[in-house]
Protein backbone atom coordinates (compact mmCIF):
# COMPACT_ATOMS: atom_id res chain seq x y z
CA UNK A 1 0.00 0.00 0.00
CA UNK A 2 2.47 2.32 0.68
CA UNK A 3 4.25 1.91 -2.85
CA UNK A 4 1.07 2.81 -4.36
CA UNK A 5 0.55 5.77 -2.61
CA UNK A 6 4.54 6.98 -3.10
CA UNK A 7 3.39 6.80 -7.02
CA UNK A 8 0.07 8.38 -6.04
CA UNK A 9 1.78 11.03 -4.86
CA UNK A 10 4.29 11.69 -7.69
CA UNK A 11 1.82 11.75 -10.31
CA UNK A 12 -0.03 14.07 -8.46
CA UNK A 13 2.99 16.52 -7.68
CA UNK A 14 3.93 16.92 -11.54
CA UNK A 15 1.12 16.64 -13.93
CA UNK A 16 3.28 16.56 -16.78
CA UNK A 17 5.31 13.98 -15.97
CA UNK A 18 4.60 11.20 -18.60
CA UNK A 19 3.99 7.34 -18.19
CA UNK A 20 6.28 5.22 -19.72
CA UNK A 21 3.30 3.11 -20.73
CA UNK A 22 3.48 1.17 -23.78
CA UNK A 23 0.09 -0.29 -23.79
CA UNK A 24 -3.23 0.98 -22.79
CA UNK A 25 -6.85 0.18 -22.81
CA UNK A 26 -8.53 -2.64 -21.26
CA UNK A 27 -8.30 -5.23 -23.38
CA UNK A 28 -4.42 -4.58 -24.19
CA UNK A 29 -3.42 -4.78 -20.79
CA UNK A 30 -5.48 -7.65 -19.33
CA UNK A 31 -4.48 -9.75 -22.32
CA UNK A 32 -0.71 -8.61 -21.77
CA UNK A 33 -1.18 -8.87 -17.82
CA UNK A 34 -2.87 -12.49 -18.83
CA UNK A 35 0.32 -13.66 -20.73
CA UNK A 36 3.15 -15.20 -18.89
CA UNK A 37 5.58 -14.17 -21.26
CA UNK A 38 5.21 -10.30 -20.80
CA UNK A 39 7.77 -8.87 -18.32
CA UNK A 40 5.42 -6.15 -16.37
CA UNK A 41 7.33 -2.75 -15.00
CA UNK A 42 4.50 -1.16 -13.69
CA UNK A 43 0.65 -1.11 -14.32
CA UNK A 44 -1.53 2.25 -14.34
CA UNK A 45 -5.00 1.56 -12.81
CA UNK A 46 -7.89 3.16 -11.90
CA UNK A 47 -9.75 2.30 -8.78
CA UNK A 48 -12.60 0.75 -11.06
CA UNK A 49 -10.09 -0.28 -13.78
CA UNK A 50 -8.54 -2.90 -10.41
CA UNK A 51 -12.13 -4.37 -9.79
CA UNK A 52 -12.21 -5.07 -13.92
CA UNK A 53 -8.75 -6.74 -13.69
CA UNK A 54 -9.53 -8.50 -10.64
CA UNK A 55 -12.72 -10.31 -12.42
CA UNK A 56 -10.37 -11.47 -14.97
CA UNK A 57 -8.84 -13.50 -12.25
CA UNK A 58 -5.21 -12.06 -12.83
CA UNK A 59 -3.31 -13.05 -9.27
CA UNK A 60 0.00 -13.03 -9.83
CA UNK A 61 2.07 -9.66 -8.36
CA UNK A 62 1.84 -6.66 -10.43
CA UNK A 63 3.50 -3.99 -9.52
CA UNK A 64 0.89 -1.12 -9.69
CA UNK A 65 0.20 2.42 -9.16
CA UNK A 66 -3.49 3.50 -8.02
CA UNK A 67 -4.11 6.52 -9.96
CA UNK A 68 -7.21 8.50 -10.92
CA UNK A 69 -8.68 8.72 -14.38
CA UNK A 70 -7.95 12.49 -15.08
CA UNK A 71 -4.11 11.94 -13.49
CA UNK A 72 -3.82 9.34 -16.14
CA UNK A 73 -5.33 11.92 -18.92
CA UNK A 74 -2.49 14.21 -18.00
CA UNK A 75 0.50 11.51 -17.73
CA UNK A 76 -0.70 10.04 -21.20
CA UNK A 77 -0.15 11.72 -24.41
CA UNK A 78 -3.29 13.66 -24.70
CA UNK A 79 -6.33 12.28 -26.19
CA UNK A 80 -5.20 8.43 -25.46
CA UNK A 81 -8.16 6.60 -25.05
CA UNK A 82 -6.86 4.68 -21.74
CA UNK A 83 -10.21 3.36 -20.39
CA UNK A 84 -8.56 3.56 -16.95
CA UNK A 85 -5.56 1.28 -17.63
CA UNK A 86 -2.18 1.47 -19.04
CA UNK A 87 0.54 -0.61 -18.97
CA UNK A 88 4.97 -0.28 -18.65
CA UNK A 89 6.07 -3.55 -20.41
CA UNK A 90 8.72 -4.51 -22.31
CA UNK A 91 8.50 -5.89 -25.40
CA UNK A 92 7.30 -9.47 -26.27
CA UNK A 93 10.33 -11.40 -27.52
CA UNK A 94 11.20 -10.66 -31.66
CA UNK A 95 9.73 -13.32 -33.82
CA UNK A 96 11.12 -13.93 -36.91
CA UNK A 97 9.52 -15.75 -40.11
CA UNK A 98 11.60 -18.72 -39.14
CA UNK A 99 10.19 -19.38 -36.10
CA UNK A 100 6.84 -19.45 -37.78
CA UNK A 101 7.82 -22.18 -40.29
CA UNK A 102 9.45 -24.00 -37.38
CA UNK A 103 6.05 -23.45 -35.16
CA UNK A 104 3.98 -24.59 -38.46
CA UNK A 105 6.21 -27.52 -39.60
CA UNK A 106 4.11 -30.14 -37.83
CA UNK A 107 0.77 -28.47 -38.91
CA UNK A 108 -1.32 -30.14 -41.67
CA UNK A 109 -2.64 -26.11 -42.52
CA UNK A 110 -1.52 -22.83 -41.77
CA UNK A 111 -2.19 -19.22 -42.83
CA UNK A 112 0.49 -16.26 -42.16
CA UNK A 113 -1.20 -13.08 -43.20
CA UNK A 114 1.43 -10.13 -44.49
CA UNK A 115 1.03 -6.97 -44.76
CA UNK A 116 2.99 -4.61 -47.57
CA UNK A 117 3.18 -1.30 -46.16
CA UNK A 118 -0.08 -1.21 -44.41
CA UNK A 119 0.70 1.77 -41.88
CA UNK A 120 -2.30 3.10 -40.40
CA UNK A 121 -2.49 1.11 -36.48
CA UNK A 122 -5.71 1.48 -36.87
CA UNK A 123 -6.30 -0.96 -39.62
CA UNK A 124 -3.13 -3.07 -38.86
CA UNK A 125 -4.74 -3.35 -35.28
CA UNK A 126 -7.81 -4.75 -36.84
CA UNK A 127 -6.40 -7.08 -38.86
CA UNK A 128 -4.23 -8.53 -36.22
CA UNK A 129 -7.20 -9.10 -34.21
CA UNK A 130 -9.06 -10.93 -37.20
CA UNK A 131 -5.91 -13.07 -37.51
CA UNK A 132 -6.25 -14.03 -33.84
CA UNK A 133 -9.89 -14.47 -34.47
CA UNK A 134 -9.57 -16.54 -36.94
CA UNK A 135 -6.45 -18.90 -35.46
CA UNK A 136 -4.17 -17.48 -37.99
CA UNK A 137 -0.42 -18.30 -37.29
CA UNK A 138 0.98 -15.30 -37.84
CA UNK A 139 1.52 -11.83 -39.21
CA UNK A 140 4.47 -10.27 -40.79
CA UNK A 141 5.08 -6.68 -41.63
CA UNK A 142 8.12 -4.90 -43.06
CA UNK A 143 10.30 -3.27 -40.83
CA UNK A 144 10.70 0.09 -41.42
CA UNK A 145 7.18 0.94 -42.88
CA UNK A 146 4.70 -0.74 -39.99
CA UNK A 147 3.59 0.36 -36.50
CA UNK A 148 5.09 -1.03 -33.25
CA UNK A 149 3.39 -3.57 -31.26
CA UNK A 150 2.23 -0.71 -28.81
CA UNK A 151 -0.41 2.47 -28.19
CA UNK A 152 -3.16 2.87 -30.24
CA UNK A 153 -2.49 -0.23 -32.51
CA UNK A 154 -2.12 -2.60 -29.72
CA UNK A 155 -5.49 -1.18 -28.32
CA UNK A 156 -7.26 -1.55 -31.87
CA UNK A 157 -6.06 -5.21 -31.52
CA UNK A 158 -7.53 -6.38 -28.52
CA UNK A 159 -4.57 -7.65 -26.89
CA UNK A 160 -4.37 -10.24 -30.28
CA UNK A 161 -0.71 -8.80 -30.18
CA UNK A 162 -0.01 -11.41 -27.10
CA UNK A 163 -1.53 -14.36 -29.05
CA UNK A 164 -0.44 -13.53 -32.74
CA UNK A 165 3.43 -13.84 -33.83
CA UNK A 166 4.61 -10.88 -35.04
CA UNK A 167 7.36 -10.85 -36.95
CA UNK A 168 9.10 -7.62 -38.45
CA UNK A 169 11.42 -8.47 -41.98
CA UNK A 170 13.64 -5.83 -43.71
CA UNK A 171 12.61 -7.43 -47.21
CA UNK A 172 9.29 -9.03 -47.93
CA UNK A 173 9.98 -10.31 -51.28
CA UNK A 174 13.02 -12.13 -50.05
CA UNK A 175 10.68 -13.53 -46.97
CA UNK A 176 7.77 -14.70 -49.86
CA UNK A 177 10.78 -16.58 -50.68
CA UNK A 178 11.84 -18.48 -47.65
CA UNK A 179 8.41 -18.96 -47.19
CA UNK A 180 8.27 -20.78 -50.63
CA UNK A 181 10.71 -22.42 -49.95
CA UNK A 182 9.20 -24.20 -46.90
CA UNK A 183 5.90 -25.14 -48.70
CA UNK A 184 3.91 -22.01 -48.01
CA UNK A 185 2.17 -20.73 -51.18
CA UNK A 186 1.84 -17.18 -51.36
CA UNK A 187 -1.70 -15.37 -52.43
CA UNK A 188 -1.85 -11.75 -53.11
CA UNK A 189 -4.73 -9.81 -52.71
CA UNK A 190 -5.77 -7.60 -55.99
CA UNK A 191 -8.18 -6.07 -57.25
CA UNK A 192 -7.07 -6.95 -60.93
CA UNK A 193 -6.15 -10.80 -59.44
CA UNK A 194 -7.62 -13.38 -62.46
CA UNK A 195 -9.21 -15.68 -59.99
CA UNK A 196 -12.24 -14.70 -57.32
CA UNK A 197 -11.01 -15.48 -53.83
CA UNK A 198 -14.33 -17.50 -53.56
CA UNK A 199 -13.31 -19.41 -56.94
CA UNK A 200 -9.93 -20.08 -55.37
CA UNK A 201 -8.92 -23.65 -53.81
CA UNK A 202 -6.65 -22.75 -50.51
CA UNK A 203 -3.72 -24.90 -50.97
CA UNK A 204 -3.12 -26.40 -46.62
CA UNK A 205 -0.29 -23.70 -46.05
CA UNK A 206 -0.38 -20.11 -47.08
CA UNK A 207 0.27 -16.39 -47.07
CA UNK A 208 -1.99 -13.91 -47.91
CA UNK A 209 -0.17 -10.73 -48.47
CA UNK A 210 -2.16 -7.34 -48.46
CA UNK A 211 -0.83 -4.24 -49.66
CA UNK A 212 -2.01 -0.43 -48.55
CA UNK A 213 -5.66 0.86 -49.90
CA UNK A 214 -4.92 2.86 -53.33
CA UNK A 215 -1.39 1.78 -54.01
CA UNK A 216 -1.62 -1.80 -52.97
CA UNK A 217 0.91 -4.38 -53.41
CA UNK A 218 4.55 -3.09 -54.56
CA UNK A 219 5.37 -4.42 -57.94
CA UNK A 220 8.85 -7.14 -56.48
CA UNK A 221 5.89 -8.46 -53.98
CA UNK A 222 3.22 -8.70 -56.08
CA UNK A 223 5.57 -10.44 -58.84
CA UNK A 224 6.71 -12.99 -55.81
CA UNK A 225 3.23 -14.20 -55.58
CA UNK A 226 2.19 -17.81 -56.78
CA UNK A 227 -1.19 -16.25 -57.46
CA UNK A 228 -3.49 -12.76 -57.48
CA UNK A 229 -6.78 -13.07 -56.26
CA UNK A 230 -9.40 -10.60 -56.30
CA UNK A 231 -12.33 -10.28 -53.74
CA UNK A 232 -15.87 -10.24 -55.60
CA UNK A 233 -17.06 -7.57 -55.58
CA UNK A 234 -19.92 -5.80 -57.75
CA UNK A 235 -21.25 -2.51 -56.50
CA UNK A 236 -20.85 1.04 -57.47
CA UNK A 237 -17.47 1.88 -55.94
CA UNK A 238 -15.82 -2.19 -55.56
CA UNK A 239 -13.33 -0.62 -52.87
CA UNK A 240 -13.58 -1.54 -49.31
CA UNK A 241 -11.24 -0.80 -46.45
CA UNK A 242 -7.58 -2.70 -45.94
CA UNK A 243 -8.96 -4.77 -42.71
CA UNK A 244 -12.28 -5.40 -43.91
CA UNK A 245 -10.73 -6.97 -47.25
CA UNK A 246 -8.08 -8.44 -44.81
CA UNK A 247 -10.83 -10.36 -42.65
CA UNK A 248 -13.02 -11.42 -45.86
CA UNK A 249 -9.41 -12.81 -47.17
CA UNK A 250 -9.13 -14.93 -43.70
CA UNK A 251 -12.50 -15.98 -43.90
CA UNK A 252 -12.45 -17.04 -47.30
CA UNK A 253 -9.05 -19.08 -47.21
CA UNK A 254 -10.01 -20.90 -43.92
CA UNK A 255 -13.66 -21.65 -44.40
CA UNK A 256 -14.40 -20.35 -47.86
CA UNK B 1 -14.22 34.75 -60.44
CA UNK B 2 -15.21 37.62 -57.99
CA UNK B 3 -17.12 35.20 -56.14
CA UNK B 4 -14.45 33.47 -55.05
CA UNK B 5 -12.36 36.46 -54.08
CA UNK B 6 -15.59 37.59 -51.82
CA UNK B 7 -15.56 34.41 -50.09
CA UNK B 8 -11.96 33.64 -49.79
CA UNK B 9 -11.60 37.23 -48.02
CA UNK B 10 -14.67 36.77 -45.51
CA UNK B 11 -13.03 33.43 -44.45
CA UNK B 12 -9.33 34.99 -44.23
CA UNK B 13 -11.09 37.76 -42.53
CA UNK B 14 -12.76 36.06 -39.75
CA UNK B 15 -10.33 32.90 -38.57
CA UNK B 16 -13.00 31.82 -36.39
CA UNK B 17 -15.90 31.57 -38.61
CA UNK B 18 -17.14 28.30 -39.17
CA UNK B 19 -18.24 26.87 -42.60
CA UNK B 20 -21.59 24.90 -42.87
CA UNK B 21 -19.78 21.77 -44.70
CA UNK B 22 -21.70 18.34 -43.90
CA UNK B 23 -19.57 16.67 -45.94
CA UNK B 24 -15.31 16.69 -46.18
CA UNK B 25 -12.81 14.41 -47.57
CA UNK B 26 -11.35 13.58 -51.11
CA UNK B 27 -13.99 10.58 -51.74
CA UNK B 28 -17.03 11.54 -50.06
CA UNK B 29 -17.17 15.19 -51.51
CA UNK B 30 -16.19 14.03 -55.11
CA UNK B 31 -18.87 11.06 -54.83
CA UNK B 32 -21.32 13.63 -53.75
CA UNK B 33 -20.76 16.23 -56.47
CA UNK B 34 -20.73 13.54 -58.83
CA UNK B 35 -24.53 12.50 -57.61
CA UNK B 36 -27.52 14.62 -59.20
CA UNK B 37 -29.69 14.48 -56.51
CA UNK B 38 -27.25 16.67 -54.12
CA UNK B 39 -28.59 19.76 -53.78
CA UNK B 40 -25.13 22.06 -53.49
CA UNK B 41 -24.87 25.14 -51.64
CA UNK B 42 -21.21 26.00 -51.55
CA UNK B 43 -18.04 23.95 -52.20
CA UNK B 44 -14.74 24.80 -50.24
CA UNK B 45 -12.01 23.30 -51.77
CA UNK B 46 -8.06 24.31 -52.34
CA UNK B 47 -6.28 24.62 -55.30
CA UNK B 48 -4.90 21.37 -55.40
CA UNK B 49 -8.27 19.47 -54.50
CA UNK B 50 -9.67 21.81 -57.66
CA UNK B 51 -7.22 19.90 -59.83
CA UNK B 52 -8.34 16.53 -58.57
CA UNK B 53 -12.13 17.69 -58.99
CA UNK B 54 -11.17 18.11 -62.65
CA UNK B 55 -10.01 15.46 -63.39
CA UNK B 56 -12.50 13.62 -62.06
CA UNK B 57 -14.57 14.95 -65.36
CA UNK B 58 -16.83 17.03 -63.15
CA UNK B 59 -18.32 20.02 -65.33
CA UNK B 60 -21.56 20.98 -64.17
CA UNK B 61 -21.41 24.57 -62.34
CA UNK B 62 -20.90 24.17 -58.98
CA UNK B 63 -20.78 27.13 -56.59
CA UNK B 64 -17.21 27.41 -55.12
CA UNK B 65 -15.16 29.49 -53.10
CA UNK B 66 -11.24 28.34 -53.46
CA UNK B 67 -9.32 28.50 -50.09
CA UNK B 68 -5.87 27.52 -48.82
CA UNK B 69 -5.80 24.80 -46.23
CA UNK B 70 -5.12 26.64 -43.32
CA UNK B 71 -8.15 28.28 -43.32
CA UNK B 72 -10.23 25.34 -44.46
CA UNK B 73 -8.29 24.17 -40.87
CA UNK B 74 -9.87 26.80 -39.05
CA UNK B 75 -13.18 27.31 -40.79
CA UNK B 76 -14.28 23.55 -40.10
CA UNK B 77 -13.87 21.87 -36.12
CA UNK B 78 -11.12 21.10 -34.95
CA UNK B 79 -9.18 18.30 -36.39
CA UNK B 80 -11.05 17.56 -39.34
CA UNK B 81 -9.79 15.54 -41.90
CA UNK B 82 -10.83 17.41 -44.80
CA UNK B 83 -8.14 16.60 -47.87
CA UNK B 84 -8.55 19.62 -49.36
CA UNK B 85 -12.30 19.67 -49.62
CA UNK B 86 -15.24 20.49 -47.71
CA UNK B 87 -19.13 20.64 -49.10
CA UNK B 88 -21.90 22.25 -47.68
CA UNK B 89 -25.04 20.57 -49.10
CA UNK B 90 -28.49 19.29 -48.55
CA UNK B 91 -29.15 16.25 -47.01
CA UNK B 92 -30.31 13.19 -49.73
CA UNK B 93 -34.04 12.81 -49.76
CA UNK B 94 -35.21 10.32 -46.21
CA UNK B 95 -35.67 6.86 -47.97
CA UNK B 96 -38.12 4.27 -45.63
CA UNK B 97 -38.11 0.44 -45.52
CA UNK B 98 -40.59 0.49 -47.64
CA UNK B 99 -38.59 2.50 -50.62
CA UNK B 100 -36.68 -0.49 -50.02
CA UNK B 101 -39.03 -3.21 -50.84
CA UNK B 102 -40.21 -1.07 -53.78
CA UNK B 103 -36.89 -0.96 -55.29
CA UNK B 104 -35.79 -4.81 -55.10
CA UNK B 105 -39.75 -5.81 -55.83
CA UNK B 106 -38.53 -6.85 -59.31
CA UNK B 107 -35.22 -8.30 -58.07
CA UNK B 108 -34.30 -12.11 -57.79
CA UNK B 109 -32.47 -11.61 -55.13
CA UNK B 110 -31.83 -8.45 -52.68
CA UNK B 111 -29.21 -7.92 -49.21
CA UNK B 112 -30.14 -5.16 -47.38
CA UNK B 113 -27.72 -4.87 -43.77
CA UNK B 114 -29.87 -3.64 -40.68
CA UNK B 115 -27.55 -2.06 -37.54
CA UNK B 116 -28.73 -2.55 -34.14
CA UNK B 117 -27.18 0.52 -32.14
CA UNK B 118 -23.56 0.27 -33.75
CA UNK B 119 -22.98 3.86 -33.14
CA UNK B 120 -19.19 4.43 -34.14
CA UNK B 121 -19.14 6.69 -36.91
CA UNK B 122 -15.71 4.93 -38.24
CA UNK B 123 -17.73 1.59 -38.22
CA UNK B 124 -20.66 2.07 -39.70
CA UNK B 125 -18.72 4.56 -42.38
CA UNK B 126 -16.63 1.02 -43.23
CA UNK B 127 -19.66 -0.81 -43.14
CA UNK B 128 -21.96 1.39 -45.69
CA UNK B 129 -18.30 1.27 -47.41
CA UNK B 130 -18.63 -2.72 -47.78
CA UNK B 131 -22.62 -2.74 -48.44
CA UNK B 132 -22.03 -0.42 -51.30
CA UNK B 133 -18.82 -2.29 -52.78
CA UNK B 134 -21.04 -5.75 -52.49
CA UNK B 135 -23.85 -4.28 -53.99
CA UNK B 136 -26.01 -4.30 -50.97
CA UNK B 137 -29.71 -2.85 -51.56
CA UNK B 138 -29.82 -0.48 -48.32
CA UNK B 139 -29.17 0.09 -45.24
CA UNK B 140 -31.61 0.26 -41.69
CA UNK B 141 -30.34 2.32 -39.14
CA UNK B 142 -32.03 3.50 -35.84
CA UNK B 143 -33.28 6.78 -35.68
CA UNK B 144 -32.14 7.42 -32.00
CA UNK B 145 -28.85 5.58 -32.57
CA UNK B 146 -27.41 5.97 -35.54
CA UNK B 147 -24.77 8.29 -37.04
CA UNK B 148 -26.01 10.60 -39.66
CA UNK B 149 -24.49 10.73 -42.91
CA UNK B 150 -22.55 13.24 -42.63
CA UNK B 151 -19.28 14.03 -41.12
CA UNK B 152 -16.64 11.25 -40.16
CA UNK B 153 -19.11 8.69 -40.72
CA UNK B 154 -19.45 9.90 -44.78
CA UNK B 155 -15.91 10.24 -44.78
CA UNK B 156 -15.15 6.68 -43.82
CA UNK B 157 -18.05 5.10 -46.21
CA UNK B 158 -15.76 7.60 -49.07
CA UNK B 159 -19.11 8.31 -50.78
CA UNK B 160 -20.89 4.98 -50.87
CA UNK B 161 -23.84 7.09 -49.24
CA UNK B 162 -24.31 8.75 -52.58
CA UNK B 163 -24.93 4.83 -54.15
CA UNK B 164 -27.05 2.90 -51.38
CA UNK B 165 -30.20 4.48 -49.68
CA UNK B 166 -30.09 4.23 -46.16
CA UNK B 167 -33.34 4.40 -44.23
CA UNK B 168 -33.35 5.44 -40.27
CA UNK B 169 -36.28 3.79 -38.85
CA UNK B 170 -37.82 3.97 -35.05
CA UNK B 171 -38.54 0.56 -34.30
CA UNK B 172 -36.33 -1.90 -35.87
CA UNK B 173 -38.13 -5.00 -34.24
CA UNK B 174 -41.20 -3.91 -36.54
CA UNK B 175 -38.90 -2.62 -39.71
CA UNK B 176 -37.84 -6.76 -39.55
CA UNK B 177 -41.90 -7.81 -39.47
CA UNK B 178 -42.34 -5.35 -42.35
CA UNK B 179 -39.25 -7.03 -44.35
CA UNK B 180 -40.66 -10.88 -43.67
CA UNK B 181 -43.99 -9.90 -44.78
CA UNK B 182 -42.51 -8.49 -48.15
CA UNK B 183 -40.23 -11.85 -48.58
CA UNK B 184 -37.03 -11.05 -46.44
CA UNK B 185 -35.25 -13.96 -44.53
CA UNK B 186 -33.90 -11.80 -41.26
CA UNK B 187 -30.77 -13.57 -40.46
CA UNK B 188 -29.20 -12.16 -37.10
CA UNK B 189 -25.43 -12.28 -36.32
CA UNK B 190 -24.63 -13.73 -33.31
CA UNK B 191 -21.79 -15.75 -31.77
CA UNK B 192 -23.97 -17.96 -29.85
CA UNK B 193 -25.64 -18.42 -33.75
CA UNK B 194 -26.35 -22.58 -33.91
CA UNK B 195 -25.67 -22.33 -37.71
CA UNK B 196 -21.77 -21.13 -39.20
CA UNK B 197 -22.69 -18.66 -41.80
CA UNK B 198 -20.35 -20.89 -43.99
CA UNK B 199 -22.69 -23.94 -43.58
CA UNK B 200 -26.01 -21.65 -43.96
CA UNK B 201 -27.55 -21.26 -47.52
CA UNK B 202 -28.63 -17.83 -48.17
CA UNK B 203 -31.98 -16.94 -48.99
CA UNK B 204 -32.80 -14.81 -52.03
CA UNK B 205 -33.74 -11.60 -50.18
CA UNK B 206 -32.46 -11.53 -46.60
CA UNK B 207 -31.32 -8.38 -44.51
CA UNK B 208 -28.36 -8.97 -41.98
CA UNK B 209 -28.73 -8.04 -38.59
CA UNK B 210 -26.03 -7.27 -36.40
CA UNK B 211 -25.36 -5.71 -33.13
CA UNK B 212 -22.77 -3.26 -31.27
CA UNK B 213 -19.52 -5.41 -30.09
CA UNK B 214 -19.96 -6.32 -26.68
CA UNK B 215 -24.24 -6.27 -26.12
CA UNK B 216 -24.83 -7.59 -29.25
CA UNK B 217 -28.59 -7.99 -30.59
CA UNK B 218 -31.12 -6.62 -28.54
CA UNK B 219 -33.36 -9.24 -27.17
CA UNK B 220 -36.55 -8.33 -28.98
CA UNK B 221 -34.21 -7.95 -32.30
CA UNK B 222 -32.59 -11.01 -31.81
CA UNK B 223 -35.93 -12.73 -31.18
CA UNK B 224 -38.01 -11.60 -34.60
CA UNK B 225 -34.89 -12.52 -36.98
CA UNK B 226 -35.43 -15.99 -38.77
CA UNK B 227 -32.56 -17.57 -37.92
CA UNK B 228 -28.96 -16.89 -35.74
CA UNK B 229 -25.80 -17.57 -37.47
CA UNK B 230 -21.89 -17.12 -36.13
CA UNK B 231 -19.15 -16.70 -38.14
CA UNK B 232 -16.80 -19.70 -37.60
CA UNK B 233 -13.82 -18.16 -35.51
CA UNK B 234 -11.14 -20.00 -33.53
CA UNK B 235 -8.52 -18.47 -32.56
CA UNK B 236 -7.53 -17.70 -29.04
CA UNK B 237 -9.87 -14.36 -28.81
CA UNK B 238 -13.03 -15.22 -31.19
CA UNK B 239 -14.30 -11.39 -31.15
CA UNK B 240 -13.73 -9.08 -34.17
CA UNK B 241 -14.49 -5.28 -35.24
CA UNK B 242 -18.07 -4.90 -35.98
CA UNK B 243 -17.41 -3.89 -39.66
CA UNK B 244 -15.20 -6.58 -40.49
CA UNK B 245 -18.06 -8.72 -38.84
CA UNK B 246 -20.52 -7.07 -41.37
CA UNK B 247 -17.83 -7.42 -44.13
CA UNK B 248 -17.69 -11.27 -43.47
CA UNK B 249 -21.34 -11.62 -43.74
CA UNK B 250 -22.03 -9.45 -46.43
CA UNK B 251 -19.45 -11.71 -48.25
CA UNK B 252 -20.48 -14.74 -47.24
CA UNK B 253 -24.20 -14.21 -47.95
CA UNK B 254 -23.71 -12.85 -51.44
CA UNK B 255 -20.59 -15.03 -52.13
CA UNK B 256 -20.28 -18.01 -50.16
Amino acid sequence: MKQKNNHRQKVKNNQKSRIQATLFGTHAVIEALSNPSRRINMLYATEQAMEQIAEKGIKSKIPTTIIDKRELDNALPSGTVHQGMALDCAPLDEVSVQDMIAATAHKDKAVLVMLDQVTDPHNVGAILRSACAFGADGMIMQKKHAPELTGTMAKIACGAAEHVPVAYETNLTRTLETLQDAGFFAIGLDERGEQAINEFKTPDKCVLVLGAEGPGLRRLVKEQCDNLVRLPMSGHMPSINVSNAAAIALYAVIHG
